[in-house]
């Protein structure tokens, strides 16, 4: 699968699998999570670090040479909350790349279609490199895309459910419309949960609760990296349909009943 | 995962993923998703090759001291027939291994769970290493344990569907109720299917036909490998729950909204 | 849909929905709901009646010129069990008709497909008319179906479990194969599952525990009945396939952007 | 079940099952599928007839003292081809209730969540009674509501698909959180599906193709009014939980094996 690499805002990765980084029972399980899994990207969410020390506990442990940091909204309730967690951590000196999520609903925290498009669309301009959380709403993809954000991130679930890609005929639509790498966020609890996302032609995904809550963090990460994998090959090597009636892998060629 | 191996009748092997040879486009094809998949043990209709003739052209292409050679009794309508199969290639050298396949309906190639239980009886008490395909039924795959046999192998679908675990809630119990490996088999169409499966706790599946039908055998055997060992390790981590309500990947800690 | 019966065992019947007596809070809520489901057969467990005693107090509950009593074999654990539980009822003056139940497992309550057939092939020469209650096994269904048995009776999933069609694809084979009447049993815990086997074409349900546990199981007997009915119409109506690609309603005939 | 009225914009319902009038391949199928239905509301597309021409012949055949005529913008594109239908309507006569369609892509006919809330908050205002058809999304569906709007409908599968619900987990978020009655729309092919809609807690239901592509629209019409109520009625009475585990309907007494 040399070659086989995916390339967001310009730049490019090998790993197809993005890691968050909440609610780890310790900063080491979550290093070794990231370890596991072979990830480049991990998403940090702002509201939980101190962007302007450099001693804090926990972007001190991550390297910043092997792993881009991918600052998130998260706990952002509108575009503007959204937008001013954004600019604090590009004016702290991060670089300007922000996975947007606006979720006004503290019980499932789906995103806003409405307050994301807005903050996407003038971060945008800003000269961020914008990559939004979404409900997996094609007709949203699609706004989103035009206005020059570097990803589309459709939901297979609600955040930390596990459930898998319970949206999956709708993230199949945005995948078929897409022109930026779809990145499948949140709901995947398993690595067959992530490899289905692969073969239907996801450009990558992103786990969190999975690893963080494993008695093993590591392992699990390990184990998605796999499952990750596994599921890009396939795409790439060409899947079969899916059909009604058997098709005898030992055709009859009768000899046995002459 | 060091040490994690699975035994079947006495033998142990690393590889969890089985692979059969039938359907495939030609002989290369064959041995390319072969050692693509890292399989070690390899299923071949015995209906299909000239067990006695050293230079049957299948036979001759499997590497014997690599792979256990797994006969089967595909196209054998009842019990008779399978044992009448097992015994031929005994005679003529093979070890007395046998996939116990009695299928009666030429349409789903269901197998037959009462000639089944029949025959796997006999062979057992004739000295037989018997993997019994079956129907996804926890009372059945009891009774052949309690006969003897060395795994179950319970369906996800018809044979060549590329459904998936179709029979997910019964193959649960199974594996729930098993003293034996449970080898899933049959239907499993992708490297998300197949993890799936190891993810539930089966112990190893068996794959055909996606990988002949693939234009690329050898890398879709690889994907499957990695669907299989990402499904495995998942399991041995231990897998979380899944929950209707969203868990907050990144706790609400308040100073935004302070 | 006058003219829509369903004949078992040369009997004939209006309606599609079977009713168990198990699990009820009281007689008088197993009167409810039978009455509001419309039901004409109702199953009765034998190790739970007196068929002696013309005071039973659930027996004497029920109107036997409404409804047909159908005795089941419920607790059997192999096939020996089964029959004298059988002749017994036959012998007390009941009618030779037998739900046949084979459950040795007491978690899941599977019915065994070895005893089944076993007793089924006894009981049909003994002038017995018979319903076997069985794994979602369309070879067994076909063995049954040649030993004589009037309808197969296939599990959507385990015994009050509520879970539905889990297993769909199975009975959707057993349905395409069958010569006598396919009664799905078991699992069915809402009124969209007994439509969904209906739609699928099963000939008939039979429903118990979505009854007896609900608050008011005569409104849900009512509930089950148009359930049951709906699926019946759209079936002989003639469903649609499903598609992936949207089919606009309302066909663009350009007007508006002209 | 008596009582038991839907209430939309102020209006009471007796019947919880919309229909649709698109595709029917004449007026008279489309009467029978209407009158089949029990339906009170049916919808109409504005592009499709002339509001201001009482011999339009497909609105001439609707019998306005029996249905109520909701208009559908229908191939509106954006909120301003949405917005100058719905008031088209009105000037002509109609009543100000509009179910507001925004779909930009002539492929999946998904609705545009940014275009349907600002035509929907416009609308509102101006008097109209809006019900919007929308994606499964929760905080959309808020957004709408605090706009004002009658209902919301969001989407089991893209129009025309049969597909069932498939966006079914937020759909169960969607009536957990609504103020105003949902209505679940598009993708029901079958009695079924649109029953298990009703059992989730949906307040009602709008079907066209599945009535308009059967071979008899008036039976599918009759078979859907069944499955609506069969769902609804099973809500009202409360349904069980699932379980993994069997329970026994017939709980083991124990005479036959002492």
């Amino acid at each position: 699968m040399t070659n086989d690499s995916l390339v967001i805002g310009g730049r490019t990765f090998t790993s197809r699998l993005l890691v968050g980084t909440g609610k780890f029972s310790s900063n080491k399980a979550m290093i070794e999570a990231m370890e596991g899994s072979g990830c480049e990207i991990v998403t940090v969410a702002l509201r939980r670090v101190d962007i302007e020390n450099p001693e804090d506990s926990m972007l001190s442990h991550i390297d910043r040479d092997r792993y881009l940091l991918l600052p998130n909204t998260s706990g952002a309730r509108d575009a503007e909350e959204a937008m001013r967690l954004a600019r604090l951590a590009r004016a702290a000196g991060c670089e300007p790349w922000v996975k947007l999520e606006v979720t006004p609903d503290p019980y499932y925290l789906l995103p806003d279609p409405i307050e994301t498009l807005k903050a996407a669309r003038i971060l945008v301009k800003e000269g961020f490199t914008v990559l939004p959380y979404i409900n997996a709403d094609p007709v949203l993809a699609k706004h989103l895309q035009e206005a020059g954000t570097a990803t589309v991130m459709p939901l297979g679930a609600p955040i930390g459910t596990n459930r898998g890609l319970r949206t999956r005929d709708q993230i199949r639509i945005i995948i078929e419309q897409a022109i930026v790498p779809v990145v499948v966020d949140a709901g995947l609890g398993a690595p067959s949960h992530a490899a289905e996302a692969m073969e239907m032609g996801a450009d990558a995904v992103l786990v969190n609760t999975a690893l963080a809550v494993s008695p093993n963090p590591g392992a699990m990460g390990a184990a998605f990296k796999k499952g990750v994998q596994a599921g890009r090959e396939a795409f790439l090597a060409g899947l079969g349909e899916q059909s009604q009636k058997a098709q005898a892998s030992s055709p009859l060629t009768g000899f046995l009943h002459d």
